[in-house]
């Protein structure tokens, strides 16, 4: 039996993910997918020179003089707010109050800022000299009509959401999600739906699945427990077929009841393989049907949820279009000596601290896989590489950070 | 007019973000809320003590003599699976077939990877020795029933949510969401269902907030456009009043034009601070009503967009229970000097790359606060303190991670 490293496995997962169709969907719907289309701007923007703070209008050359010792004064001739078109010409010797946002007028090429200026009714002084088209925002700076703004292939951050809004896309093409089945396999486990019963086991897989799922922006469908039972299996997961992307966890591994390889052939499924050379999580199967691909996780919640973040987040990103597919890492100072075995990479669950040198790494303590706590409170998953022998105090390490919505305790701004 | 930093402005905005009460919600919609009350095991995990492997439940004490070269030899017993209580106690000299998961049968101590056997029939050597224990999960090594397993406070990531369907709560409670209206405010812009307008300008702040609070969990709800109308004005700021949180971009700026601020104080609303010593995002003003909080935003995109991450973002984490209230900050390398005036904190958008040593940060580019394009492809904004002149290339310097959900493109799994 061949063990794939993880990233074998990852390479050939990624070979069959492909991505999906184009799909329409509502603006606000939009955050986090990707655009399937290109996108032109459809107007300026700014549509004319406009003041980018609220001061007043003036031509670059009457300031020739200007020192904080000698103001040069202008006479008033307008007042310009945004939203409005001015009227009047700005001559030598004159000046226009403007606003934020509004239009500079003809004549004007620089805009002082009213805390450089000292207001006289219909006189101003300008008080500190400004380089000529100072707090002008030129027409076209964020977009020009008929020019791309977006790419195919553009993730949809907040801020490409505030594009598609100016450029008025109530409606945007974006690569359709996967379809997700989730199936938990197992004659011990009894369903959140049942009563408590102490000598089965409560299905976790299925709910820590549909939370990663979920955070990943894909809402699955829960297709429940299949016993250890040839008849049961075999319609559960024909229906999990139905779906891009079946994860079946459970009855993967090597045992003498396992119904599961036998089965996955005669519906049709190629497997690709059938471990990799992990910890925890190496009963890890993969396989491809005419609809989908069919992923095969450790009954085990830990090694479940680290192999979804390793295997099934990156194919299910590819295939909404993504481009970047993994888990952020950063790198961070071991707390601690980790000894390890060569021949297998291992994900150490971790807790992050800081301080002044950076992050500090440290193990959640036991990382049995069955302790689904530790994977529940940690911050990261720390790489340990299949050659390596384990790290040392003081080493610096590759930490996967974990939660899809990353925030911390301190704003860590420095400011003095 | 003072002008807060940074850091004053949170401090005085967090002192006024008070936890919201709690309320029930079905446990899949719980994901990344927060727990409101501690949350108590109602069973022991693993119910008995269980294999964690595929392999032979034996007596540690028959093992004795086993190496690689003399095997020891057993007779098999039982064949138990997963689900099943077993039947048969393991004697000396007998083992027991056990599926991973399974109980332990009484008797055995110690489980052998099928892997490190040889099976024949009713007979199975033993070629590799372990350690007594060896492969048994230990009963309530995950949960053990009426312990406090989370405690109020802790965040609802895919880990912690399994936690809660092994306990099965279908319902859990957890702090309850501010609602939040988001207002644009100018005469200037024209809305998203409007045609294009040359002479206006299209407002983007709405839908940027929108998605911003999108991304932490919360869907407001736009008040649209106000002009600067005082009577129109004045009705959707009360009506923003209802919220717990309103978001007000443009109109808190100094100019003439000004309705805002004789308007917030005549709608009962006490103002705290007008200003703040940064860049891009100056005109931030905040003030508290009766009812919640009032954030006037600048009218500039990217200004309001950064304001959000450092002020509105920590007060709805806040709001909803959450201790961990900033965005996530990582040391990267300049690729090039960055120089600055000293008086205001300035957050310079950047891209992030790697290379041998670790993250590189590169500005976007033009940093005019008008040019969104850089804010939408930005992977994170340079913290340069208010203090400071720049930094120079190869400095070391704090990047803030922008994206609500992080994902990059090589796995950086540093495999042989």
């Amino acid at each position: 039996m061949s063990y794939f490293s993880v990233t074998e496995a990852q390479d050939c997962i990624l070979e069959h993910a492909s991505c999906m169709n184009m799909e329409r969907v509502a603006l606000h719907d939009s955050l986090n997918r990707v655009l399937a289309c290109d996108v032109s701007a459809n107007r300026n923007h700014p549509p004319y020179d406009v003041s980018a703070m609220d001061g007043y209008a003036v031509r670059f050359a009457d300031l020739a003089e200007a020192t904080t010792d000698v103001p040069v004064a202008l006479t008033v001739v307008d007042d310009i707010r945004a939203g409005v078109m001015p009227q009047v010409k700005v001559l030598p010797g004159k000046a226009a109050r403007i606003m934020t946002g509004a239009p500079v007028p003809a004549g004007a090429d620089t805009v002082i800022r009213v805390e450089d200026t000292q207001d006289a009714g219909d006189r101003v002084s300008i008080l500190v000299p400004q380089k000529q088209g100072a707090n002008i925002r030129p027409l076209g700076e964020n977009l020009r009509n008929g020019e791309i703004v977006l790419t195919r292939g553009t993730e949809i951050t907040p801020g490409v959401l505030a594009i598609l809004a100016m450029v008025k896309q109530k409606e945007v093409s974006v690569f359709a999600r996967p379809t997700v089945a989730i199936l938990s396999t197992g004659d011990e486990l009894d369903s959140i739906d049942e009563p408590v019963d102490e000598n089965k086991i409560p299905d976790a897989n299925s709910h820590a699945l549909y939370a990663q799922c979920r955070s990943i922006g894909i809402t699955p469908t829960l297709l429940g427990i299949a016993h250890d039972n040839p008849i049961e299996l075999r319609a559960k997961l024909a229906e999990g077929l139905k779906y891009d992307v079946l994860l079946a966890s459970g009855g993967v591994s090597v045992g003498h009841h396992d119904f599961m390889r036998p089965m996955l052939d005669a519906l049709g499924i190629t497997m690709h393989f059938w471990r990799v050379a992990m910890r925890p999580g190496h009963p890890l199967a993969f396989g491809t049907s005419e609809n989908g691909l069919v992923f095969g996780l450790p009954g085990n919640p830990v090694a479940s949820m680290v192999c979804f973040e390793q295997f099934v987040a990156p194919a299910c990103r590819a295939m909404m279009g993504h481009k970047r597919l993994f888990r952020r890492t950063i790198m961070a100072r071991l707390a601690h000596d980790v000894k390890d075995r060569v021949g297998r990479a291992h994900f150490v669950r971790v807790t992050l601290s800081r301080d002044e040198q950076g992050y500090v790494a440290t193990s959640t303590g036991a990382q049995g896989s069955g302790v689904l706590l530790s994977m529940a409170m940690a911050d990261g998953l720390m790489l340990i590489p299949a050659e390596s022998e384990g790290f040392k105090k003081g080493d610096m390490v590759t930490i996967q950070l974990l939660q899809g919505m990353e925030f911390q305790q301190a704003a860590c701004l420095q400011e003095g």
